[in-house]
């Protein structure tokens, strides 16, 4: 089995929020593989890496950062797979790495997600991958609407609150 | 009875601050609805929600939302009642959901309060109603008196702080 | 004739952004007062127009300042009709004006807008008019649309832009 | 001819932006199509647009925004289809856009990109693209190639400049 | 004995910051009042308190508040005493209050210093309360000297902490 | 004729903003002096003037900076002299020197204005001037009348703004 | 033995933080030396400090400091020797006291670090020590080797994480 | 001759700002090279360029780069040579880029300096050479004292501007 998205974090300190990209795509029966790697402490590795990836079957890379989140740029810069930044909130409430992936320069982008949004990461390299794959694309589709049914259920609960002007 | 304001918030994580929006107009004998609709994960029902609330009644919408705070735009658009928007704290302090709902383009105001500041959404509610209400308008008349006789009891307590070259 | 709106500025200076309120408000016939005063400046003389708007016919007050923009606040301070604030730009792309409206304190709301978001102002205060006028509700409706029938229009005229490979 | 990308811009007054994409596309021979249509003036043709892009075979969306730009969320809310986001600069450096389109809620990702960055949208449109189209990866990899070799012809330029110390 | 020097604070909640200011003018002997006053809530209180403070025998006022910090400046339109202004952290690390009395208009300066400053505060007003009392100049030296003191005998302290290839 | 004021500049460069606060103390009688001296690059000199500046018969100090703006805490640090700061506009709107010299340490105080606002600086120096000289006083009580009256009469010239709704 | 890197901090409040610096230069073996002074309330020890330093033998200071941080300016100031600013959070997450180190004028830079960076500090002085010290930078190699080594041990560690669907 | 010091920008367009570095060090006869290389589109080229700096007999590397400004990080990544970074405002007035340098990880520090502050990147780089070379050391105190020389000059300059009141 091949992993057809390839998760990379710019330190084990950023496994908490990035495992919830794994563990998406894990309910969602996607094969991944998730690593850490620094652009900066292991820039070789970095490129070796996002020079493989197409090769090695992968279709979307999640790369999380912090602070001055070089990562996922650096992954971009070496390959033509579309590369998701996740912000990685540290100080600046996380603007420092969203400023760091997001503001790329012409013809190297990196499709930033919101801070610390790491599931949403894995969401949108769901919806890249169900442009080619009909299954996974019915599992999208599931996927949206069990959102809506979600909202909807817990709206219901909030009936439960009783004020003595609310109508229902 | 019909709900003079509807009450909207994005999420039911957002219900401890949209709460004391509902508290407040139940304390002043307003009807009033409170439900949670996401402008994303269920945008019918926000349009629909939108479209009909002026001939059920409702005279003033407040939605609040966090982040990328889209839910009172998107319910301005559907309507011609003024929808006020209250941006909830998550990330950056609430700028993001602030800017998300007062940043609305000519033509679609949402009026915005504070971060956090539901309690004033359903004051400026209140406000608004009370232009055709004259028990709704004598309530609000009594309500800022209050407000001035809470500060001016508070400061009567902090008579009792003692310091040697306190002058009274 | 009474003005349903008053328009207040805390600087002649601001008086090209707070104009498009009033040019709005003069094409959907709203009639209307505009007027400088200064929150710091002239502070007793805002504190008597706070006073006595509502006396005099007044239903709405829109109030653009810039800076440490007090003028919003200082009204809703002294009055229970609905305030709306209007920042204007000056330094931090008109952050400090924002920030000085939109914070208020409990229980005395501004309906902050956009910066230099005048005529939106206009737009919301005819939002609450509309709730007991039906004329002006009316032409709230018509407003609304022709909102749409614009942008489809300017669309329209996008078709000419060629492109070897667009698909219409 | 079906268009696999499909530019929407908030306003006309986006498509100086815009226009980069659509060039970007032109010249990669993509077929594309590209429109304007507001999620707040045209919110029901947007949900039309959002839902009817898959079956007409559209593969990526590209939504230019400024302000509270929810243009992309409210695509995002009713697609499967990747939806990149271009933050409009307007008011606060193109902050408020940036923040309302990249701070989406789980399970609804919009993919954002530099404000004013509509060809790295286009680059990453094609970047996905890539991955069901060897045509289109072969024009990729192309590219990126072609970004490397006129860096370095530039730096060549840069060798006119004289100055005593330098040494070459 | 009149105070020279006069704390007003927007709310009571706001006591435990401007408490220090008390602290500070009370171990220097200089005999103050303290207050809380709503720029929004008492706007006519706080009218007729800086009208009268003059005459009352105040020399400096000291104004905290957060949010919109309305109160300073409230006060400094009113008086011809310095008044000094000491943002109240709340939302936004404080740059919401601080803007709210920094950013003045032309004739109606606020002497603002940091984030929950209150302490500085007072030792300003003190500075300022020395140009005219030679016993308050005279402990204005001392306090300075005292500082002085104190970090170069906490610099001291730290030549306990032990290192292998300190160098003293 | 000894200077009641001195105004200082980080760099002549700062000359057409601080020019403002000169020109007021100008009009106003009150004798200065005006000079540019760098916290950087002549620290002694600050030194030395800071140390001697009460002797000299200076009663309040004026400095304007920019960018990392150490002047004015560089000055407040060797005098009891009260010393306000204006925050000169270069980059980030003047957010970084409003900053560095707002966010003082406990004990040394600086009492910081608006972005470019000399002018307030030296309205404040002239109210704290006003607490030992009833001319000075008088003349405050003047200024501040003519503020009132300048926008009283900025509105007259408003009316001659036509609108066919507007109402007098 | 004469120290080599000079640790300064503002207040012995900070000494948490710039530890880290001591102990990253203790564990390399570089003589230094770490005092608490500060730029405001010992301005002249600060001056025969930054004057002193070179003849004494110091080769590079780290200066740490928080809020309106002139420290390492100041010392700057004074001295040809290269100075690294350590930015220390304390309010608006450090970016007061980055921006007032980093935004130095011209001629006298200051080698800002990322908030309370302090090890990144040592690491620094360390690189500019290995310039004259062919030891020190055999251990600087070392050490750089030892980050990679350090994240691919932290990465192998991740491998113990079990999901379904992870790939190897 | 061997470049000492080592000039490298992210594109040609950042030439204006970054020839200021080069300028300064031929002024002072300091061997340099200048080079464009993008550490996106050139990520190979900047890590040979880092690795073999050193062995080519560069002392110090100067790095400007805007956006998601990654180039100096990239070149600290593979060498140890002390890099300074140059933030080169494009959007958010360089607070992307300065964020992007700054907030790197530990053990791989960047010396940032002020947003375009190309010229103290080279005052800074001299300084670092000073601890090396006797002459550079001389030249740098030389310049040091000509920066006092030439505010002190332009005060004087300062002195024709008439006042009334002005005071020598």
């Amino acid at each position: 089995m091949k992993p057809l998205v390839s998760i990379i974090m710019g330190s084990t300190s950023d496994y908490d929020i990035m495992e919830k990209a794994a563990k998406f795509l894990d309910e969602q029966n996607i094969p991944f593989e998730i690593n850490a790697l620094s652009a900066h402490r292991t820039a070789e590795q970095v490129m070796t890496f996002a020079k493989n990836a197409e090769q090695r079957g992968v279709k979307v890379i999640i790369a999380g950062a912090g602070m001055a989140a070089a990562l996922p740029g650096a992954i971009a810069a070496e390959t033509t797979l579309p590369v998701i930044g996740v912000p990685i909130k540290g100080c600046f409430d996380g603007l420092d790495s969203m400023l760091s992936m997001i503001q790329m320069p012409p013809g190297i982008p990196v499709a930033t997600v919101a801070v610390n949004g790491s599931m949403n990461a894995a969401v949108l390299a769901m919806e890249i991958l169900a442009l080619t794959d009909e299954d996974i694309k019915h599992k999208m589709h599931c996927y949206k609407a069990s959102l809506k049914d979600k909202i909807i259920k817990a709206n219901e609960d909030l009936k439960s609150k009783e004020f003595k002007n609310r109508v229902f």
